[in-house]
């Protein structure tokens, strides 16, 4: 087990109260007022989340959009953010990325702090407040036997994205770069699936993930899976583990159409030996971006 | 102007909701579901906020406690927190801390984010939401000419307790470990004050920004500011602009007392060319503390 898992597990203890959801959620609910607050926060550290090269215009948005993306696992409207922020090299293009991240969704900065004193490593969090628009708020841990497992878009575009970045190979690496929370998708369909979450850690992991939440096994059909066409058939093994697409992942019983564009990829099953099966056996390897 | 500070004063710019107060408060305050959320976000670096060798347990207790002291400034009841957080030297030690703040103030984990992939510098954040105690939710920005102006107790304590740490010489450093947001008496004070912030950045500084947020001049009396008995008279001088302390500072009509034990250090006058004055003159050299 990496460090950081074990840190998760030990915080699993302290953090007893229902709204945490025992931290096996995108996100915490409570109830405050005569509404349910749905709360995400998210760090992302440099050289960890993303190139130190990379344009901080791009790495505000994506410090946006990944919030929100929990939020849209939850159905929930975006009410607003903190920024937690250590001065970087080019704070103008930062905020310039923030702004058009929170112009896009229409999300307004409601406060936060920022750190000076030449930080060695920048690091950079954002708390993200929601307002749930359905009860019960959706979760993981709900997928029943028999419902069909769906998914939003594609994965693999971010990869292919961050690899052209690196590589600077000049191909089109906006999928890294500037993701897009499915909020719409996620309100869309918080009143009718069983689970759901957002893919941020690689479809395997997260759907195993999703299978544990709810003591069920979840069976992938790869040729069902879709993927971006720019994709060399060799790397679809690599798709379906690694991050950063965003998409939804949803369970919805057999038979129910969702209301948005999605791709039925796989069925819940009775709980096997392993969380996640594809093509009807346990895939080999990692299942996806796990930090060490 | 810092580096800093003109970011900040970009944000402001982004900031434009009415719950984000200016980023001119210590909370953002926003009405929902029928009731008033104040919410805030404090990062902590390595380094920079607390000294490398501290103990992490000391470390978790402060990030905790200086959020709450900001809910404290509100008059607001702690719901819970949400913690970004980047692996450490000592994690285990650090997870004590914030179960040991947590317990002290009653207060949830809800969730958060953690980072591995040994980050070259900590960098720990922290986001708390409370519920507003009364309405209007005290502000920095409505002292009133003739107000009289209180502090809940001493400056300087922290400022020794850093010194003692630092130079190991042994003696008491738990004021600059372990401080105690005044969260009871933010409660008693919300209903009766016209402005009330917590002092973090240092007194001078901090009555400084209430009296530029107000539109008034504070004058402080620096014999009737209380200090640790431990203080040396010639530190009187940098207690006055050490922060640390989170005491409230705030301001109330004259003749009306304050329900809990505070002092009072001046009175709210017309706005002069300096915010704030020291036995009637303009206090020299830097206010307070000013990240550069």
């Amino acid at each position: 087990m990496s460090s950081e898992a074990a840190f998760i597990q030990a915080l699993r203890a302290i953090a007893t109260h229902p709204a945490a959801r025992g931290l096996c959620d995108d996100a915490a609910v409570l109830e405050f007022g005569g509404e349910t607050l749905v709360m995400t926060h998210d760090m992302m550290v440099e050289g960890v989340h993303w190139l130190s090269g990379q344009d901080p215009a791009d790495v505000a948005w994506k410090l946006v959009a990944v919030n929100l993306s929990d939020l849209a696992a939850k159905g929930a409207e975006p009410v607003g953010v903190l920024l937690g922020y250590t001065l970087g090299r080019d704070d103008a293009r930062f905020l310039h990325g923030l702004q058009q991240a929170l112009d896009e969704w229409q999300v307004p900065l409601l406060g936060g702090d920022t750190v000076g004193g030449n930080a060695a490593q920048q690091a950079i969090g954002l708390t993200a407040l929601g307002r749930a628009t359905c009860q019960p708020v959706p979760s993981r841990s709900r997928a029943r036997i028999g419902d069909a497992v769906w998914l939003t878009g594609p994965v693999g575009a971010a990869m292919l994205g961050f690899e052209a970045l690196r590589d600077e190979t000049g191909a089109d690496s906006a999928a890294f770069r500037r993701p897009a929370p499915r909020l719409i998708e996620g309100r869309a369909l918080a009143p009718l699936v069983t689970a759901m979450m957002d893919v941020s850690d690689g479809l395997l992991l997260d759907a195993s993930r999703m299978a544990t939440a709810s003591d069920v096994t979840i069976a992938l059909v790869s040729d069902d899976v879709p993927f971006p066409p720019t994709l060399p058939p060799a790397r679809a093994d690599d798709a379906l583990r690694w991050g950063d697409d965003y998409e939804l992942l949803f369970t919805l019983p057999a038979g129910t159409e969702p209301p948005v564009h999605a791709t039925r990829i796989g069925v819940v099953m009775e709980r096997d030996d392993s969380p996640v099966l594809l093509d009807g056996a346990v895939p080999h390897g990692r299942l996806g971006y796990l930090h060490d």
